[in-house]
């Protein structure tokens, strides 16, 4: 493999998102050390490939902000985004962070992948009774109650036992311009438990002998660095909650630090985003825990897939690929884009395509007019950023979703 | 089990979709002779119900309908609507309606709850060549083929034969207002072959010695009478097609026939249908072919759900069910509700309410501001408008994918 990657301006199309694992070498793309297009050809298409060691690197770097910021903290990956075994394996056999999970069966699936039941951290929300009881059960697990009812019904199911209180700071952040992925601000959302109430929180507690010694909140989702300013915010309204609860040892500003997704967006800082955090929080003997889990895992996956048909219809060249938006749907419902990229580059002119799946919906379409060395039927190409939200959202919609999956460990 | 439905005017919600079959009975919901809330409490929730003599019923009024009109037809149910097995072998055994399939995995499925391969309607798209090469051992296969690259394609694979092509009129219709769902018109869709391209598609048969002699098109999706001007449009677009082809035995006006969703919208009147298509057929000597998916099995089905807990947040007083929204998508990403019905009706004071699953997600709602008689920890909540699209793209999105499935008989 040539470790140097070809000039992007020599490149037919944008090259963005390349970086060092993930880059053409001779005209052929590599993630890691893995030829994609060889790959296709060996194991076959749709297939997600996530590698493992992007992961690390990513962990890595969220722990060295950290220190370099002096805050005393703890990351747990949030499963939701990715609950591969081969995966949560990996992560587990590493000990560089625990699981974050949101429902009783994840946490089955985190434990039964190998992490301690200490080294979980749940926060679910609209808790049956039953998910009350099965969690009951886990009194090492640290989990976070997210309404009254819950903080009720556990206190019950086991009282005298430690807790946190997911609250709602009232102030959202966000993916600029995508108002389905706000969480909180302005009008009151189903998560957490407001200022307001606070004090009943507190109350119960004390009636069932629970100890807060945890205050979770989640302010937004795929912030990047022009969100910094609004996380600040969300901190600085999340001490209300702190200031009042004395038994208090870890805050845990959930997850949604972004990746990005179009060649507009730029890299999160993690220097800055910690800053922010110190700015916060040195000095306060709180520990300061994190759940990403697009930031971790999203630009670790991509979807291979492979060229059916080329058509134009109209004035628009159809390109037909073997995977629909039920393996991946964020590019339909949530407009963030998985870019195709070719996985090899060709002599082909470049041209504009539109990309469209195998489902049978008008919305199953994977880019507009979007440029690419025109395409041959059989080709192979990669949907990047499919790490976060692909696998872990797909469906069998049309019986598509048969997909293969592949953790490269180089 | 009392058969007279209570007056509406005093129920304490709107009922706007009560029907002989889905109505309350001593203030009891029940779905044909189903006591929903027993239910729930015998087999757990949440849980799909599906009463198939609906299905029947619906069947035998499009059949009746076509006849009236004097056309000679055939329905095909599109099983991507739900495809549980239960309910195809039962539809199977009725001999009602054939199944339309859009995957090589669904024709597989569909043959395997008993539906003939001669009974079988299949239009895929983005085939890939494995697609064709497994398509191309089914000689009996009502096949149509939605792209000159898949013609070619299918003659090399299975000279000779009779087949079908999905052609592209240019004119779109559609629930009103929700541009997601519209499948043609103006911008080319990746669906079908348009006219300028015909006579390709026609020299492409002849190449391969195919005959066609089916012509489908698909325009929209959950169409009702205020759409039916637009059906005729369309259809009278299809002539220009329909005239080129001298071995046409068929012509297949494809899905789309919809059903009410909220308290505005008013039943598809079959007859004033029926007259659109007789307007434009009788007397043509083609065979009317049509493939709901919707219209069948949408209104047949509920998803029964238990609340977890009820909670006020700022000014909204929030109702917490133990289903999200990856259990029935088209709430929280086609705009299309499931309202939330009661299963009985109790005497409380009835109020506005937002209810929402139990995924970590913001979207994750089932209505917001909904009027409902105070509901308890516990009480069944039955999302209606659950039978089509909402199992068949389910997702285990947090892991929250566990569901039970009945189908009633009765």
């Amino acid at each position: 493999m040539d470790s140097i990657p070809i000039d992007s301006t020599d490149a037919p199309i944008n090259l963005w998102w390349q970086r060092d694992d993930l880059s053409f070498h001779h005209d052929r793309l590599f993630l890691g050390q893995c030829d994609l297009s060889e790959l296709a050809s060996k194991v076959g298409t749709p297939a997600y490939v996530i590698r493992a060691p992007r992961v690390l690197e990513k962990l890595n770097s969220l722990h060295s902000a950290f220190d370099k910021a002096g805050l005393d903290h703890r990351i747990f990956y949030a499963i939701k985004a990715n609950r591969s075994p081969k995966l949560l394996t990996y992560l587990a056999s590493q000990g560089l962070c625990g699981a974050d999970v949101c429902s009783p069966a994840e946490l089955i699936q985190a434990l039964s992948c190998g992490f301690p039941e200490e080294d979980i951290s749940f926060t679910g929300t609209s808790l049956s009774s039953q998910d009350i009881n099965t969690l009951a059960k886990f009194d090492r697990l640290r989990i976070n109650l997210d309404s009254l009812s819950a903080l009720e019904r556990m206190g019950q199911a086991s009282p005298g036992r430690e807790i946190g209180i997911r609250v709602n700071p009232d102030i959202g952040i966000g993916y600029t311009g995508n108002e389905m992925l706000q969480y909180s601000g302005i009008e009151a959302t189903k998560f957490g438990i407001y200022l307001d109430r606070l004090p009943e929180a507190i109350a119960l507690a004390k009636k069932y002998d629970l100890k807060i010694v945890r205050v979770h909140f989640h302010a937004g989702c795929g912030y990047l660095n022009r969100e910094l300013n609004q996380l600040a915010d969300v901190i600085a309204a999340s001490k209300a909650f702190t200031e009042a609860l004395p038994d208090l040892r870890e805050l845990n500003i959930g997850g949604g630090l972004g990746v990005p997704h179009t060649k507009d967006d730029t890299l999160l800082n993690l220097d800055r985003w910690a800053e922010v955090l110190a700015d916060a929080f040195s000095g306060s003997k709180l520990k300061i825990a994190v759940e990403p889990g697009d930031f971790l895992i999203k630009d670790a996956g991509i979807l291979l897939t492979e060229v059916t048909y080329i058509e134009q219809r109209k004035d628009i060249e159809f390109v037909g690929l073997n995977a629909g938006f039920n393996l991946a749907m964020e590019p339909a419902f949530y407009g963030l884009p998985c870019e195709p990229v070719p996985t090899y580059l060709s002599r082909n002119e470049t041209r504009n395509f539109t990309l469209v799946g195998n489902v049978n919906e008008a919305l199953d379409k994977w880019a507009v007019n979007h440029p690419l060395p025109a395409p041959e039927e059989g080709d192979v190409i990669a949907l990047i950023n499919a790490g976060g939200y692909a696998s872990s959202m797909r469906s069998d919609h049309c019986l598509r979703g048969d997909v293969k999956e592949v953790l490269l460990l180089k």
